[in-house]
């Protein structure tokens, strides 16, 4: 899996590193149980602070993406437990959406289509991913 | 219209301000060609840094909420220039969105009713609106 960091986004690298890395479970790209890089590795390989990279896994074991083993490190796990947070999280952005979307008469159906054509994208990925 | 910041959360106050404005013209408190209070009252009132509003109201003009006017100071003013603009952010947003509810096994009928039940919920306050 290819990670690309924005330096120039205002989106902080921590972020970018961690929806990357959902993205890439996402598509298929990272299996469950498969290990990620160690913080340093990446760290490296990215060319940013450990700090940084650190902060991105804490943020994945907190929202249930990554679990920590002793011996292999960075594991993709995914929990399931964190479900029922993460779709209160969803409401949350969404209702933002939403108001953003009632403001620019973006209408339900236009939102409605997004949200088909991005599962209908995954969807996909993850049918090549069982092809292969 | 009552703005409540949370000066504990992990958004940035700019971005609470920010959003609450917009929640407030969806919700039809705040309407079209109405004057916002000058960025000095905001601040004094929110006990936030005028930087802070300044930033917020900024954010605002730039995606076509407001307009700078030079005697009635910020008025809201919903501009559709950006409609393309915004429809590709939120494209960007949904698509992140969609990537953690595939990992955490959400449905898309389970985000479809979730913005079904979002744009009832604003027509509601729009259609209170009309009748007071």
């Amino acid at each position: 899996m290819i990670i690309n960091i924005d330096f120039n986004s205002d989106e902080a690298i921590y972020m970018q590193l961690r929806n990357q890395i959902i993205m890439g479970i996402a598509q298929d790209e990272i299996k469950d149980g498969e290990s990620l890089p160690s913080v340093r590795q990446l760290a490296d390989e990215l060319g940013v602070n450990m700090h940084t990279v650190n902060k991105a896994y804490a943020l994945l074991r907190e929202d249930g993406y990554l679990k920590l083993d002793r011996r292999k490190g960075a594991v993709v796990c995914i929990s399931l437990d964190s479900r029922p947070r993460h779709l209160e999280m969803m409401n949350v952005n969404i209702r933002m959406m939403v108001a953003e979307a009632v403001c620019k008469q973006i209408s339900p159906e236009e939102m409605h289509q997004i949200i088909s054509n991005m599962f209908r994208e995954f969807g996909e990925f993850r049918d090549d991913g069982g092809r292969q």
